[in-house]
């Protein structure tokens, strides 16, 4: 590891030390089919069975429920999950499974699905307006009062890693920004990560999903360190994102290397299920990292560009409602934001350039952000993501309205190694604009 | 991650998934400061804190019992833990827990203390006869009924990784042999993981307890993969030790790197923090990788050395019986073993060697075993370890009893890459009796 950093930030105010917190996870081929064991462990006797309509037409969504009722269990089904939730779509679920009264939840789907699992257990167990959980300035922020019901996450895309973290993202219509719920208590209790899943998967949805992870694992890795953050009141309220720290830093790195080796060939060719499997388990990886350091610019930026989406309608996701996919939202911001960020630390974002595959060793500290950006860019166009924010419709017109869309995200912007204000997230964005 | 050799593996009725179950760990300088806050947030009260008696002479013992008494928290502090526990001092220490009545647990030291507290607390909370629980075929091998009390364990030495393991060692006397007691249910609930707390190790004992982790990330890496191990009857009924996984790889891989780059420099010069801290960070590392996928041969082997060692006193120990530390009796047996192997993954061995800085840039795989084995014996010289087996007093005419001592560790020996029967530890061992 590199500790460097870490070192140089060692200063009373600041913390000196990380938590590394993390649920149970298998991973393997085959693993949905132990959920039904696996929720009856858990002490769960009335399953509320979360999906979205597409995934609730495919065999493994099939191989779980069955699981489940093979374990004896009462299984009651939600598959009205919306793709991309937004407040009325989780008040919707939280209705359900108010009314349905389940001691348990799995969810099968993707950050959608689970998500809005977590969502629906929060607001059937600890009953408050729904304003109350969302962070603050746009919600209330309230500390969730206790733990929740028990739930097992079952992801089938490659992916968000939401079946690791404590956080719950949506699209608050009213406002045209998304936003989230962050707490420990909605970590679910365990995740079931098959690789079999991905074999259905549009290649569309694994280039949104994989360069999501990708940005997980670059934002973890070049996050403001733990040893630079205000140490905690207590020690057991240090925040979930505490910046970069060795186990973060392992995580990612990993990530990093694998997404540059199968990324690429698990969105080209559907066939090719080690390039899958391998994008799916830096999926988990890059959560377990995320979740512990946090991430920062390119997501922040990426609840403006989702929220004020005007007609884009990608191929591969639902065409019910003009949307840009989560992961494409967060890309495009990805390599205009690592040029300006470079000069945090330009030794790490050139590590991170060499574990994504770019050749580095000729470069030196003054081209970190170009390199880094450079090779994002070529990874981009290989699996058909749009060539900056013009082609999913914004213009220079709209920079000032996206960086006042992003601003209020600053529990994600105090996590970015540089200081953020307005105008750096308009001169951001507007280098996102176009990389052609 | 290499997944080859787990891809080659897949067949019906081997294991197709792995497991990943951690614990809370926090890392950094000071942490130990913390253990009241978080004894508090785990719902203690009476707290049973757990010592050595030279740990106990330690500022850093003084601040983990204020830190308890200033969040308000009834302490019985017991400081008679053995070093090397025995059968004795398990039941000694549970005696105290029965009678204490806590309702939790603080341990503060090397893997002596954190085992002796985790038996007292099995022992106090779920009362048996002392052999119920011990593994089979020495003891009944009976399942924990049930959790046990919360327990925090803070390792004081870089270190056994019992932290986050849910491993208790000791010595049955009247055998003269080592055992254990293994169940998920032993693992700490919380490990502070504090590297000020070695600036005060002998040299020698980074250096034992330094060469345990190597081999405990060593095995791990070279353990039999998950998918050539027998699937389980249930999902939630998996093994801890697994099997080599991409998750116990990992942490593999990064302890051996680390260790390559800064155990000698710990040893040798305790002055040496940034050392001390990455040894450390490598201890709990190689923990949750050997947790995860178990080791094999070396420590199947060094349950004998240890438990018939005759007259051996190493500097920097207790000097009060004879004893082989637990990370000497296991690297002594370590390049014999990895030599024979070898064989079985050759590929692996040699990125092992090279993670530990080997050049492996001319290697070829019929010098796997050669290579890693002789860079071992390289680090085991620049740390003052004796140069095999005969060094702490064994001779050939011990090999068939050594072998014999070793050969009930069938839960360890059944996780290694190649078939090992009382003949091939005969041969293990006598490879063992000199390196030099
Ligand atoms: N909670 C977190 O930590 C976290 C992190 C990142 C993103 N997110 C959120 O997750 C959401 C995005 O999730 P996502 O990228 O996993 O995609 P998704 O859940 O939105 O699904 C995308 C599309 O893929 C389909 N799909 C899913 N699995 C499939 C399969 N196996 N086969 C065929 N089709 C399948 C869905 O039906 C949908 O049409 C966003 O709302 C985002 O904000 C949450
Ligand atoms: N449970 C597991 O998963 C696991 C794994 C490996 C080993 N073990 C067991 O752990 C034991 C060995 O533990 P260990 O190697 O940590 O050593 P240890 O606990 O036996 O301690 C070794 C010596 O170092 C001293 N010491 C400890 N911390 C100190 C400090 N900070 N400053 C000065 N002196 C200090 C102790 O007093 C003792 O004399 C063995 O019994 C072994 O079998 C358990």
């Amino acid at each position: 590891m590199s500790c460097c950093q870490h070192e140089a930030g060692l200063d009373p105010g600041f913390d000196t030390a990380f938590t590394v917190d993390a649920s149970r996870i298998t991973f393997g081929r085959g693993c949905i089919g132990e959920v039904g064991d696996r929720a009856a462990a858990l002490g769960m006797r009335r399953v509320a069975l979360f999906t979205d309509p597409s995934v609730a037409r495919l065999e493994l969504f099939d191989n779980a429920q069955r699981a489940l009722r093979d374990a004896g269990l009462d299984v009651v089904t939600y598959a009205e999950v919306a793709v991309e939730p937004t407040d009325e779509s989780f008040r919707a679920a939280a209705a359900f499974a108010t009314d349905a009264r389940p001691d348990g939840y799995v969810s099968v789907g993707g950050g959608s699905v689970i998500d809005t699992a977590k969502a629906a257990n929060l607001y059937a167990t600890h009953p408050a307006d729904f304003a109350a959980y969302v962070n603050a300035p746009i919600g209330e922020g309230r500390p969730v009062p206790g733990p929740l019901a028990p739930h097992i996450a079952c992801p089938t895309t490659s992916g968000t890693g939401s079946e690791v973290t404590g956080i719950a993202i949506f699209d608050f219509l009213e406002l045209h920004a998304k936003t989230g719920i962050a707490s420990p208590a909605l970590r679910p209790s365990e995740a079931l990560v098959d690789p079999d899943s991905t074999d259905t998967l549009p290649g569309e949805v694994v280039a949104c999903s994989g360069l999501d992870v990708l940005s997980h694992a670059l934002e973890s890795y070049t996050a403001r360190p733990f040893t630079q953050r205000a140490a905690p009141a207590r020690a057991s309220a240090r925040p979930m994102s505490q910046g970069a720290n060795p186990w973060s830093d392992l995580g990612s790195r990993e990530a990093l290397a694998l997404l540059g080796r199968y990324l690429v060939r698990a969105v080209t060719d559907s066939s090719d299920r080690e390039a899958r499997e391998q994008t799916m388990w830096a999926a988990t990886l890059a959560g377990i990292a995320f979740g512990n350091a946090g991430v920062h610019i390119p997501h922040a930026m990426a609840y403006a560009v989702a929220g004020q989406v005007r007609e884009f309608r990608p191929s591969g996701y639902p065409d019910d409602k003009p949307l840009v996919p989560h992961g494409m939202s967060v890309i495009l911001n990805a390599p205009a934001a690592f040029r300006v960020t470079a000069a945090a630390d330009p030794a790490r974002h050139l590590v991170a350039a060499g574990y994504l595959g770019a050749d580095v060793s000729s470069a030196v500290q003054a081209d970190a952000g170009e390199v880094l950006a450079g090779h994002l860019v070529g990874i981009m166009e290989s699996v058909g993501m749009p060539a900056g924010l013009a082609d999913v419709g914004y213009t220079d017109a709209d920079v000032t309205s996206l960086a006042a869309g992003a601003f209020p995200q600053q529990r994600l912007l105090g996590n970015a190694p540089i200081d953020v204000d307005e105008a750096l997230l308009a001169t951001i964005f507007r280098g996102a604009l176009s990389y052609a």
